[in-house]
């Protein structure tokens, strides 16, 4: 199995990390002997090898500041889309930054891979909030598969847990908890911290950016919405057709006043039917304690997935990190290779 | 997929039902199209018809009190064993009663039907807690499936989450919440009621026998630690080799310390390792309120299982109900239709 890489970032070098460290076990335990043929980053630089480059010094190379462009292989000069034209792989790993607003580059590289026969793999919001449907139709013609686990949740396995281990069932909701840093913020207030400072925290802990707007009002969390809408409801909406609140209002008098009456505020994403039309929106909600999405603390994700023959089921992970988001990719990786 | 069903009680009846409102669905999504061929059941009596067995009239008969041997086709006489190495079937499905002790009669159904080149799948945790190695081992050489998904949790897909969308990781431990009534008990003492009233609620709500042992004595927990014990750590325990706790000595008291220490007792089946050596056990224990298994109450059932890739991953739905395990043995089905 030959991979590309467009992106070595944090998420790709975490799956770069997991390839290392779990090459023996892929190979034993489902056949899996992937091999990266070609790597590109718009910062690092880029290189193609069909004999197979070195991870271990990728990462290294990557760390130490030093382009890629100079591991053994071919350079590569211009862009990631003229990259995945030249490149010739078995699957192309889109890793690159998100857009929400365009969706660009990454729906364009995806398609020139699809197109040329390659599965995908992506951790990036954009291309399947925007252009799921159309994007699946192509795969589906092409005879392969996109797959997208890494775009809700990190890696914690609610793509595949709604589409395999719930097969055959009626989704009727999905509600829950797709931010870490909001719910980070708010656990943090319900300890007595102000909005301010709890904010102030959670961007020295680097949970929060400088300009905290994608999360804080609760565009990160839509566009997570957005994604489950089309996958799973079938809706056409994009982000900016749903309902978007995020928790820039809530103050610490109102999370006094919930816990009162044993309720506890969380940012709550939310898709449902209502009269045979998809809804969809983000916004704060006060849960009762005894529900599962209320124990969801500090910077962790959960979901709540109502149906017909289990009635709710919530799983909980990280909705976060180097490693985890990686492994959203090698279980994907580990699916396209048909060992699940 | 021809299907014989041994044992139609409420999880087989539960399975019947799925059967037929979602007969489309199967055909459409999964392309399975299954067609019961035989059923066996002691009390209810016996009737095999490779033409197809009426569903919707069986479910009748067997509300009705009338013989399931007077469906249109060949009634039989005699025990399932036999039925087992009369009819002929794709997927055996055993849902006869469990005991915990011997595994039988259960285990031979399930050794004969493997025998005979039939997939299994059973919500029975006798066979699995028991002999599970072996019966895996058997399936493999006849190179047929023995899915289980029911004997934990229910249909809440926990299994097929460690096996499947898990795939890749290694499981360091899991622990959780693995029997309904001990935590609808312990959820009723901390709302103040003392464990006698606790116990009697439950049990005119159906949730305890009337000989509550296997559940507060941890029995039931225990079977279902064996078999994650069996199934995800390799090991070859016995339930008896385990230590086991129930809830009959946690005191009105000790819930009320536990209450402010910001904790909260849960009876918890957990599986580890240390120093190389597989560990099990189930007793009460005094659960962080910050804990995702904390906010699980009432009936349901919880597992947090910690990987290498992920940290925690906790899964939270229901533990028992007729068309929640009967789901557990569709999803089975689905599996080794193929369908995912």
């Amino acid at each position: 199995m030959k991979l590309m890489f467009l992106g070595f970032g944090t998420v790709g070098q975490g799956l770069a990390e997991l390839l290392i460290r779990k090459k023996a076990l892929l190979a034993k335990q489902y056949g899996l002997k992937p091999v990266v043929v070609g790597i590109a980053d718009f910062l690092k630089g880029s290189v193609y090898n069909p004999k197979g480059i070195d991870l271990k010094k990728a990462l290294a190379y990557a760390k130490e500041g030093r382009k890629l462009s100079e591991l053994p292989g071919t350079p590569f000069e211009g862009d990631a889309l003229s990259f995945v034209k030249k490149v010739n792989a078995d699957v192309m790993l889109e890793v690159t930054y998100t857009d929400i607003k365009t969706g660009e580059p990454a729906t364009s590289h995806i398609r020139a891979a699809l197109n040329k026969g390659m599965h995908v793999t992506t951790t990036n919001k954009g291309p399947v909030a925007l252009n799921h449907a159309s994007l699946q139709r192509l795969a589906q013609r092409k005879g392969v598969q996109f797959l997208f686990e890494g775009t809700v949740v990190s890696g914690t396995p609610l793509i595949n847990l709604i589409r395999d281990t719930l097969a055959g069932s009626e989704i009727k909701e999905i509600k829950g908890i797709l931010n870490g840093t909001t719910n980070y913020i708010l656990t943090k207030m319900e300890e007595g911290l102000s909005y301010e400072t709890a904010l102030d925290k959670a961007q020295k802990l680097g949970y929060a950016e400088a300009v905290p707007d994608a999360d804080v009002k609760g565009w990160d969390a839509l566009a997570k919405v957005t994604i489950l809408a089309g996958v799973f409801f079938g809706a056409k909406g994009k982000p900016s057709d749903y309902s978007c609140r995020g928790i820039t209002k809530i103050t610490s008098a109102d999370i006094a006043k919930a816990k009162k009456a044993g309720k506890r505020y969380k940012l709550i994403g939310r898709i449902w039917r209502q009269n045979g039309v998809v809804k969809a929106s983000v916004s704060p909600k006060q849960i009762d304690l005894n529900h599962p999405l209320a124990g969801v603390g500090g910077a962790a994700n959960a979901l709540t997935v109502t149906t017909d023959t289990l009635g709710d089921v919530t799983i909980v992970g990280p909705g976060a990190g180097r490693i985890e988001t990686g492994y959203s990719l090698l279980i994907d990786l580990i699916k396209i290779g048909g060992g699940v």
